[in-house]
């Protein structure tokens, strides 16, 4: 029997590409995805699709509701997501705490599902801006788990995958790619309209476009125009 | 200015008491208490009555759905909370990385918030069969939420509290009356009634009974008989 694993999926180009990974590790991947009040939920209608497409055994949508605390362009309307390329510094469209908080929730249905292992899509080299994204956090956040949980204080320790963390976007792409993901399914736009349809100039859409660009194939995502 | 800190507020005994600590030592407190389908509403109706009582700036309630991922008496019907007395295992009452949960989002509300300090209520002595009321454990989240936070990274590290640790619920009871807790306020009981009346079997209502006894205070709990 393989064995279980967590995916978070966000339903965007990366945790697509993590879950094709997982699977072809031989893992029955469950994908936990999260209503979080973020604009872009024609993203959760890609995880749902995804989940689907790459054969994952069980599909979760957990509603936490993140706009209580606020603070993000992502989850507070009265922020406006950057259009005019990525920065340095760590952008508005950081949601605080967001992957700790994720994790915790894997670690979670990791323990009801007696999964020890999660896999999460941060990536390192465009994500540089998100201090959650680096692997000195995912580390720390693993031994929090095997710390605090029953199911890591009882000798099934968990690991968290991070099959992304130093690839560059064309890396990830020619990855998928090879595994039979099919991008058109994923939505990455941080302010996708309501049929996933892509803006094509905040920061996550320029770092998707210039990935298809640098790995040679052709874009399949859906511009608004 | 009071410096402002972060409070997580479950409406029971324990958790009161830390917020009367956190304002005796000066800090603004900010509650925050989560909605996540446990059978003991009431609590959250308590959470408001004490925020209020004890001088809190602000009080938050987040909705979470820890029903979707389950493997809890507290927030699955269809196991039962066990009255029969208080054990050494790792009880059903557990919920999967529930501590973790809160304190991630305690993480992203401090960040918003600009508050460093986040108390929380853990007991270690009562609740040992908690792993995540252990100190290793929120060691381990607070240098997590350093490495993967803006505000931990930046130079404003988070430092989590939890002034209740070591102490015997008979001390918590003494600390709380010298700083004004109305405890009559507080309800723990893990299947209180509508109106917060305790059920005064389960685990949560035999440790609080108990420490009130062995404060030799009076029990303001209300019993449903």
């Amino acid at each position: 029997m393989n064995r279980p694993a967590i995916v978070l999926l966000s339903g965007g180009l990366d945790s697509a590409t993590v879950l094709a990974i997982a699977r072809d590790q031989g893992y029955a991947c469950h994908t936990l995805s999260f209503d979080y009040g973020q604009r872009h939920r024609a993203e959760l209608d890609a995880a749902a699709r995804i989940s689907e497409a790459l054969g994952a055994i069980s599909h979760r949508v957990v509603r936490i509701d993140l706009g209580t605390i606020g603070g993000s362009a992502l989850t507070d309307d009265s922020l406006s997501v950057p259009t005019d390329g990525v920065g340095e510094s760590i952008p508005i469209t950081y949601v605080p705490a967001r992957n700790m908080t994720f994790l915790s929730f894997a670690v979670g249905l990791g323990e009801v599902l007696e999964a020890q292992d999660i896999f999460i899509g941060v990536n390192a080299v465009d994500y540089s801006g998100y201090p959650d994204c680096r692997p000195e956090f995912i580390a720390a956040l693993e031994q929090a788990a095997n710390l605090g949980t029953k199911a890591g204080v009882g000798g099934h320790p968990f690991k968290i995958h991070t099959p992304l963390i130093h690839l560059a976007k064309a890396e990830i792409i020619r990855t998928g790619l090879a595994l039979g993901v099919d991008y058109g399914l994923t939505v990455s736009c941080y302010q996708a309209d309501e049929q996933g349809r892509a803006c094509g100039v905040c920061d996550s859409c320029r770092l998707r476009r210039k990935g298809f660009e640098e790995a040679g194939v052709a874009d399949p995502t859906r511009y608004q125009n």
